[in-house]
């Protein structure tokens, strides 16, 4: 395809997180490369990009009545080594001058994703505030309209595009399953995705529903900060760490009745705030019926070839909507392929193509064991194969596989102490340093306080005066 | 315009809360009349109708990740006379068989207006769990295109209509300011519109801010329900009523540091929550700009021919849009009215007329006084002119303006104790019963209990055997 097709092409971008910022990243390599790209338009519903990693403190709506799209709080970690999902061509060492630890807060990972991007002119492509509405597809002319409003002046506009790429995510529309008698539960009532911060639950008797990670992170959160039980109510199976005092699974919550929690062992407990932590559903309200993901969580979603081509409209494509052991490295693997597609520099296997190897993937899929290690080495499989189509810099990815296991090894060891642990870098070959204040004694989540030299800093001055 | 033609037509209503309850009614009873109505399709995005009077444990996103629509919480009240809500076709007599009190519960009014439809066939016109996504309008055909969504299916429908009535409401979408300091404040933040209930606020020290309904009406909740303290910071001008101890307002927060939140008097105070009772802004994400209701809440909208034609596009209505000391009855006159016009039994004035109109009715709005009596009255002499334009049963509408007067005197004088005051109905001639129990004693805010004899009932069975 020549350059010149691609210069005439118009690109709809929807979101400008991880998965979308990949995108622009992947375009912008191109055209370092001197390959002419199309027309990028990025609609971005907040006022800044990264995604889940621009935390707001609004939670419901937005201030412009929009769904509020981040779900994490003050004082979120990473739950994962930042060696797993380091990008391979961009560096924590080439960001921050140094090596830091493994498991950096919100504000320092959201820094680093954003670094990357600052260093080209990429952010002149989104259109910030601005949601989309509606996309619809015209078969005769086989483009997409796009049905935008720019939230602060609320103009409409409606535009058409060759493609679509939708990255807008799948982790912040909260599924939240009822349960008999919570109409009459008076007491604190939230979902993972507005959970701010526990603070405020200190002395308090907590219930978080769930067994994946939002379960363990926040029940962990409300444990540091103080509540004085956390019990968290799983439907299958526990998550099984070994839990300090104070905290503890019960199986099943079956109802409520007043402030009383029945489990299904029989039990009954008093508790003064119950959090879902029962996850998210994928939304995609401005696309049809026809283009719109749904389904599971799933490490190899329905329809979606090589896990990015909406297989029906192959205008059409996703990136970052499986679940996720890999993470922004993932993303830029995908990008990168959905780039060469678009581009014509990788080319649109045939229907009869995508039909045999998503079947195959599929197969594969679920011939997968449920085991956390098959389950990695899956999705790194699928990693692997994306990069190999495509110019993104290899890097090791078994050994990226061997840090997951690793971390979730270190979970079962140490709930309340993994993120004090340090990985290697499969970039770099920097080994993390650790963090001047362990985990459960730091209160305070900011770049600022990560990057100073930590508490020791914080004697008074006149300790160094002669 | 012949009964054939208006049998062609197609009206979409937006919205079955008691605006679009309204218009089904107010077609509903001209066909009662023998007129051919059009093809009605009401699209209501809760699973039930009733809109805010639908009431929803849930906060935020509801189970479809749609916005949750209501802002009622347990223990809401209505917080003004029934006799001045009064249907003028269906009395509180004719609903509940016998007299009630002035100010029922939420449950007992969402019964009264869900009542009056169940004696017709109307509710075969709503679509349920469906969400209208985008309206869009055709110059050539003059038809609208209204895109919606099914949720629990996902299925996409897009369909022709001649006009659109807009009756999905302007107090969902919460306006919320930013305060300087709150990302670090970690008590519990709401808005009024997420709020469900005081009782947790039992010993707590609460800040509400804002100074109209629903800074008056949580503020009550929470001192009714224990809290410690009540501040309630307004901008501009106090509440000004004769609070209990415990209870004060200050002017203006200014900001938070940690949990202590500043004053425009140089105070400071130590608070646990903060509750936001700032209003609520137009939103109609499913609204092109080009006809999409902005601006402030208003007794007269611009744009709004007698309240409810879209000037610019007059085959597009709203009703139930501005300020409101009237409600169900006014939206009763607004829809018979609309009705009307899309029957054709009233004409379309000219566009020039409108104007006119708009214009006449607008300089008198500006020359109103502030105080509420003559906004009430303006309000009044607005729904008298709509009745005398349809076949709405007309009412002592002079005599609902001193109800509201009345009303606004008694919160003057007990703002703790207005609710078990007693009106005399203007439909009906009935006067109000006094609850059984006075508001501020009132824990259960059941249909079954208020209609229950009272405490009485609760008295254990032993107590009457012989």
């Amino acid at each position: 395809m020549s350059s010149n097709v691609n210069g005439n092409k118009r690109v709809a971008i929807i979101g400008a997180g991880p998965s979308g910022m990949a995108q622009l990243r992947a375009f912008e390599s191109a055209e370092r490369r001197g390959i002419e790209i199309p027309e990028l338009v990025c609609f971005e519903k907040q006022a800044d990009w990264g995604g889940q990693w621009n935390y707001s403190w609004r939670t419901g709506l937005d201030e412009h009545g929009e769904p509020v799209h981040s779900s994490m709080y003050r004082n979120l970690w990473s739950n994962g080594p930042k060696e797993g999902l380091e990008f391979a061509d961009y560096s924590f060492d080439e960001h921050f001058g140094r090596p830091i630890s493994s498991y950096p807060p919100r504000e320092v990972l959201w820094d680093y994703i954003a670094g990357r991007l600052e260093q080209s002119d990429v952010r002149k492509y989104v259109r910030f505030t601005t949601v989309v509405r509606l996309v619809t597809f015209d078969e005769a002319t086989q483009l997409f309209t796009v049905t935008s409003e720019h939230l602060p002046t609320g103009e409409t506009t409606t535009e058409e595009f060759d493609n679509v790429v939708v990255a807008s995510g799948h982790f912040s529309f909260p599924f939240v399953p009822t349960v008999d008698g919570i109409e009459s539960f008076t007491g604190f009532v939230t979902h993972a995705h507005d959970f701010r911060g526990a603070e405020a639950l200190a002395g308090k008797d907590v219930l978080v529903v769930g067994s994946s990670y939002s379960a363990e992170d926040i029940g962990s959160q409300a444990y540091k900060m103080g509540a004085s039980s956390v019990t968290a109510a799983y439907r299958t199976a526990p998550m099984g760490y070994e839990w300090p005092e104070r905290f503890e699974e019960r199986q099943g919550l079956e109802r409520l009745e007043g402030n009383t929690a029945f489990f299904g062992d029989g039990t009954t407990k008093e508790v003064d705030a119950l959090i879902f932590c029962t996850g998210y559903v994928h939304k995609y309200p401005f696309l049809p019926q026809q283009f719109a993901l749904s389904g599971p969580n799933t490490l190899y979603p329905e329809r979606l070839y090589r896990g990015v081509v909406w297989h029906d409209n192959p205008g059409l494509f996703y990136v970052g909507a499986q679940d996720q052991w890999f993470t922004f490295n993932m993303f830029d693997a995908q990008a990168w392929y959905v780039r060469d597609l678009i581009l014509g520099t990788a080319a649109m296997p045939t229907a009869a193509e995508r039909e045999r190897s998503m079947t195959e993937w599929q197969t594969r899929y679920a011939n997968t064991a449920a085991a956390a290690a098959d389950q990695i080495r899956f999705q790194g499989d699928y990693v692997r194969d994306l990069i190999r189509a495509t110019d993104y810099p290899e890097f090791d990815i078994d050994e990226v596989t061997e840090i997951f296991i690793s971390w979730y090894m270190d979970k079962k060891t140490n709930i309340m102490g993994y993120r004090d642990y340090c990985y290697r870098s499969v970039m770099t070959g920097t080994i993390a340093t650790k963090h001047h204040t362990p985990w459960i004694e730091e209160l305070d989540d900011s770049l600022e306080r990560y990057l100073s030299p930590g508490p020791s800093s914080r004697e008074p001055a006149t300790a160094s005066r002669p």
